[in-house]
């Protein structure tokens, strides 16, 4: 286990009064032991208790030959692993239970009465790895450098003619050719003309790029097990002046997102500096969901930039500004970055131009 | 919503006594609307009621055009979802809840006491799903012939020099050029030599193929929502006589549990017929896995071919027989193919020849 972190969570349950706690996660695991286990629907837990009595629940399809500093329990496709887990629980104890954790394994270990009461303790976790350590950190700005790069490929790829599924397959082998060597964070979204209007549009083999029509492209990889995201939207030929001035909103609010970080102002803060923006220039409603959401391990981690987020920013926090506005049946725009919450600011972590570019 | 199926659902909820339950998976969702919807971390529900109350509560990030036949529950990323569904459901009743459900959705619907108790009532969708109805026959049917052909290039493409991940990447081309519509159904194992022996080994970029290699390729597409799988596995160059013993073997084992399929045994049988054959061989403990598991819209369904499911076997069900035996560091075989219980026996419906092949 990797002791500077588990002794970071540990304190954290002594602080809350919490003394035992399941983890779940495949990515909260891996921060945790340094080891990747996808165990698909089989059942993987972490088990960690403030008596240092910490156990690695895991069936034995994936062997762990490595010494992870833990307690090994393994089980077989026969065994009922949740009843293993009740066995040496403290049942008189509340416990702490992790956010992803399914219901087909959540009711059974209540039903064993394994805990005194239930309660999701995802956020101890969640808030540590909310802040990245110095190594954490040097990873990301490596998957945003690839990420630029692959941006500068794909955008010189996409032409009149090309499908947004096609685009998305020469993006899979950009992100290898770059040396990404995890492969995407998320499926990426290429979404030309109308569907660009569509801030969760799936690919789709039948929407062939066309003249005229704007782009958006939401992309990013994974390096060393951790994720870029970054979104630019050019113009395939002239854009109209109206899509111009949606552009430039768009911009504007992007840069007014990242102006508004620094540590003590709160995530609703920064939603706010973006949202303003774009409400003054009178396209509020069409700014369709939160500006942002923390990255790391996961594409997609605790600490949303939204409204409703009153934490206050922390040095080591890493996260996306991602405005847009979505115009149905005709417009859509997003431009996202991620930044680095510094000492006095933030360090943004893509460098590809966010100038209005066509081709 | 797809009524046959819907009312399939209610009706076993009514004989089992449960008055409302909620369906969050993706695919049962899929299965009971025709509309996929991935919601990601978002709260995605389907909140069925047997008075005919039924609900779907979607974030508005994932717009439904269409009608669904079923009333719309929509909210966006600063409301919270499981208050707004706590409202609407019968506090007084016993709660039925998806297995996939997360701890951090459930925990608060609890902490809400929106239902006298929770059970988990994925057994009754998941037993319905099992059998397979004749549209999704022949969806299945189409998606193992595509797996098929694929099987026959991939084998053609992998030689000495090529890296597991290379091979990967080739396979996603591949299936794109046999016109599967929908990509992988799982991530391919595509596993040589010594790797070929650790049935979960993730492919490598450092794993590169050679001369006396055995290969194991496990792969499967999805085309029209629903998935194949099958396993080949075939040797650079010529086997020694002990790869041949083993090959046999755990071919062997296969026949003889395609050989065991039919209305009234039981998915244990199933199991025991090739575990019995590779027992009988000396490489019982060898054999580290389950034979098989259900198969249709998701690659891994309800329906294990183990030997603690006494589950009985009906026409229309789906499921792999994947027999394998594995000598760490030495050689690793698994073969496999999907069945489907007919009137009197099974339909294979892979096709690809099991001959020992060697290239």
């Amino acid at each position: 286990m990797i002791e500077k972190r588990v002794r970071r969570i540990l304190s954290a349950m002594e602080q809350q009064g919490l003394k035992q706690m399941l983890i779940s996660d495949p990515g909260a695991i891996y921060y945790l032991t340094g080891k990747w286990i996808h165990p698909g629907e089989r059942m993987l837990a972490l088990y960690l208790n403030t008596n240092g009595n910490h156990k690695l629940i895991v069936n034995e399809l994936f062997p762990i030959t490595e010494d992870l500093g833990v307690d090994l329990v393994t089980y077989c496709d026969t065994d009922a692993p949740v009843q293993l887990l009740a066995q040496f629980v403290d049942h008189d104890a509340v416990m702490g239970i992790d956010k992803t954790w399914p219901a087909r394994f959540l009711i059974q270990l209540m039903d064993l009465g394994a805990g005194s009461k239930f309660i999701n303790s995802s956020p101890i976790v969640d808030h540590i790895r909310l802040v990245k350590d110095e190594e954490e950190i040097e990873h990301m700005r490596k998957a945003s450098l690839l990420n630029d790069a692959a941006m500068e490929e794909i955008q010189a790829a996409i032409k009149p003619g090309m499908s947004e599924t096609e685009a998305a397959d020469i993006l899979a082998n950009i992100y290898n050719e770059v040396g990404a060597n995890g492969g995407f964070s998320f499926h990426p979204i290429i979404a030309y003309g109308a569907n660009a209007a569509d801030p969760h549009h799936g690919n789709s083999a039948d929407c062939i790029a066309k003249e005229g029509d704007c782009v958006i492209i939401d992309m990013g990889c994974i390096h060393n097990s951790y994720c870029s995201d970054m979104t630019r939207t050019i113009f395939l030929g002239e854009p109209s002046e109206h899509q111009k001035e949606i552009y430039d909103i768009v911009l504007q609010a992007n840069l007014a997102g990242i102006a508004a970080v620094k540590p003590g102002v709160r995530f609703c803060d920064v939603d706010k500096a973006c949202r303003d923006y774009i409400t003054e220039k009178g396209y509020g409603p069409q700014f369709l969901h939160r500006t942002g959401h923390s990255i790391g391990l996961e594409c997609h981690e605790f600490g949303d930039v939204s409204s409703i987020n009153t934490d206050v920013l922390e040095p080591g926090m890493i996260f996306s500004i991602e405005p847009g506005v979505y115009l149905a049946g005709d417009v859509g725009v997003r431009i996202e970055d991620l930044v680095l919450v510094t000492e006095d600011g933030c360090e943004v972590l893509n460098h590809f131009s966010k100038e209005l570019k066509s081709k």
